[in-house]
């Protein structure tokens, strides 16, 4: 197919997500390989969306290539009733890196599922319907998890009639904005918590079933926990018998420089919900990793949930071999080394260089640059939930990228660096200095 | 891995869909091809299930497979916000079967969310929060759509905090077992549509956003609507302004011998669902259909929704060759083709022979055989929703299936009949003959 029929018939015949459908021209891309995409013009960008923040191993890693054409060979689908080599090994894989006790996995075909079903766990196993989730947060977008999300995009759905009838929703910390007027790290945990304890008791304890949390925020800004954070989180569930569910989606699997981002902080949750990072989305796979108590609670009850891929061998085959290249090709090693390296210091240097660089903050190759207009008043350089002619410095500021080959994501007033963890030292450094020229072609 | 290996691992870190997870002992599958599968002993059974009703092409076909393992090589993913060759082409390829003016397809992962996202449309569209399905239905198991499905699997969801909030359920025609004391098909058509239009005033038109119905029911019975019904429903929603969505994902691509089951009925509805057949689920993939009034709709305002893998370039690569093959090899004139002249006079040979039948059914490849206690009092041979002891019977007949090589599929007092709709004529025959000879085995 050329450029212009792929052209036309997405734009006769794709409904695109999140979209208002006249007004995107979604680029045609025709290769990618490794840290690098290309479109039909052989314009070649270097990726530092991970598409969206998936494509962990990169683009057609030869491995997982192989390992997803030698499974369609083998067998490229059974039902989940079955058992299946490749769907026992990846839970076998992924129960070994869970924390102690978290022995099943439950598998769906991305994240939204994912979560829809570890709620659906985590209801069943406490008789109670309620789920605390954070503003600022995005866990998927079906009917439940549009209304869990604390982003701003739940407010299309609800405008449509979607109640998020089990949702209510808390402030997490976030200290560049603090909603508790906090100073310091240690100020903003502990009111973070304290806030989060007064909602659960007004809530009532008894009728909240769980807390799903991002252990770093993704899309709603990569924001770190400040240290006791998450722990306190863990203990306020215990103490009211929440369960804790981590939505690992985004920063599993890598991201963050360990396996999965709650490592980072010392605890572990009762469930783990996770996708996108476990086999780079070379095939549609999410799951749940759960406490083995919740697994035997459905011992001889069925649990009332179930799909049809779940477990799909395909998926799963690529997610077997994606652990191996994990371990025999030391990502995490690498993440963490590149991390301090090369991206923690090269955006500090960035940020000497631009006053319009408010705040720069993440782990792992899990990052933001926060832009705003002032950095006394932290005015961002576009408003939350911008259209328009409002977005128009952000806007420039991408394409300014984009026209120097660099592929960020931008959202609201930041900008998201989350390159594929294989990125190697030399293209991150250049991604890192296209960065810095194209904040100074914008005057930021 | 062994099948001691892959039993212990399935057993140890496997949480399977909707089971009591102590009383399942999964069948570990070495090897599939066209319409069979083989265990590790090397017996091989005659796959009368299609799986979940899904493998429309068999097993391992090998154009798709070569398909899949050639986008692999080519561009395993790319983010839904690019546009995209394969998933241009496939959305392309949909458009040209569905209904004149059904251009737009958005692209899931599989069939609930395929229907999470019609909803979606139609309540934004009609600004109205109601769904109206059927008893004796399913549509999926997320949140929304467990509660929207008729079917009892969402007592268990139900009774762990989901409430089904923009559910309504109404009686769909079974002429067998009528809701409306009707004699005759045309009674039960004209009664069935009575009782909805009944329950559309008293529920209050305009509060209500779609009825969402499998053109022929699937789990739930295959049931085949009557001479007018979905016309009437089609009329219904016409009048009331309601959306009305044919959820495809079971009846679609084939089963029926056309390529949507509600061709069968002369009717359009105004959004389609599909999955599985789509690509026989060798990745997985789903979507809904449009009429462009709704894509318009979101020509400057953004559609709420939207998923990591929507449009997943392997997914659709694999849907692109399915189409070619459906027309290539003429499938749905072989469906046709084997209804006619095998399936159909198969079983009416069948329900001679035995007493235990009290009635058969079905369209194209599509079949259930209900099997009662007693031809007169139609009394099921298990009870609705039995379990342990009671299912007995049913449990009996399966093995005696299974025993013979044969694997259809058992849902309360029924045995579904569902193959690959590439079966050939002596295996159809040879299926036949063994479900007569089970059947004596179990005395029926
Ligand atoms: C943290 C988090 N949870 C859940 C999801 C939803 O995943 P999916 O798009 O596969 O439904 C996302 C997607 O970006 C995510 O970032
Ligand atoms: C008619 C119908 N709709 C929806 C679904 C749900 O599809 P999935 O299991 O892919 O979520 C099914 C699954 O069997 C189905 O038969």
């Amino acid at each position: 197919m050329t450029e212009e029929q792929v052209r036309a018939w997405d734009r006769h015949h794709v409904f695109h997500s999140w979209s208002a459908q006249d007004e995107i021209a979604p680029l045609p891309i025709a290769s990618a390989r490794g840290s690098t995409f290309t479109d039909y013009s052989g314009k070649t960008y270097l990726d530092f969306s991970s598409q969206l923040v998936y494509t962990n191993l990169g683009h057609q890693h030869p491995r997982l290539v192989s390992a997803l054409q030698r499974q369609a060979e083998k067998l490229a689908t059974i039902a989940p009733g079955f058992a299946n080599d490749a769907r026992a090994e990846l839970a076998h894989d992924i129960a070994e890196i869970a924390p102690e006790g978290m022995d099943y996995v439950f598998f769906t075909n991305g994240g939204a599922d994912a979560n829809e079903y570890a709620i659906r766990l985590a209801q069943q196993v406490t008789g109670r319907a309620k789920v605390l989730s954070a503003y600022r947060s995005y866990h998927g977008a079906t009917g439940t998890m549009i209304g869990v999300s604390g982003d701003p995009r739940r407010w299309g759905a609800e405008r449509g009639g979607h109640t998020g009838a089990e949702s209510r929703h808390f402030f997490g910390p976030y200290l560049y904005r603090s909603a508790f007027w906090s100073q310091t790290p240690e100020e903003e945990t502990q009111r973070a918590l304290q806030h989060l304890e007064n909602l659960i008791v007004l809530e009532g304890p008894e009728t909240i079933a769980a807390i799903i949390l991002e252990s770093v925020v993704g899309t709603n800004g990569i924001l770190v926990p400040p240290p006791g954070y998450l722990p306190g989180v863990r203990e306020l569930c215990d103490r009211y018998g929440i369960c804790y569910i981590a939505d690992e989606v985004m920063a599993g699997f890598g991201r963050t420089g360990q396996w999965f981002g709650f490592e980072n902080f010392g605890v572990a949750p009762d469930l783990i919900t996770f996708a996108k990072g476990v086999n780079s989305g070379y095939v549609p796979l999410g799951g749940v990793v759960m406490r083995s108590e919740f697994r035997d609670f459905f011992a001889h009850r069925p649990f009332p949930g179930g799909l049809t891929y779940s477990g799909h061998p395909l998926a799963c085959a690529v997610g077997v071999e994606s652990m191996r290249v994990f371990r025999e090709e030391g990502v995490l090693e690498h993440v963490r080394d590149l991390e301090e390296r090369v991206m923690r210091p090269g955006l500090a240097e960035c940020a000497k260089r631009h006053e319009g660089i408010g705040e720069f903050r993440g782990l792992g190759l899990f990052w933001a640059v926060e832009l705003v207009r002032d950095r006394d008043t932290r005015e961002p350089l576009v408003p939350f939930c911008a259209t328009g002619e409002e977005k128009k410095p952000m806007a420039e500021l991408a394409a300014a990228c984009h026209a120097r080959g660099l592929w960020p994501v931008a959202v609201d007033n930041r900008l998201h660096l989350t390159p594929p963890l294989t990125i190697s030292e030399e293209e991150l450094t250049r991604g890192l200095d296209i960065l810095d020229d194209a904040l100074s072609a914008c005057g930021l």
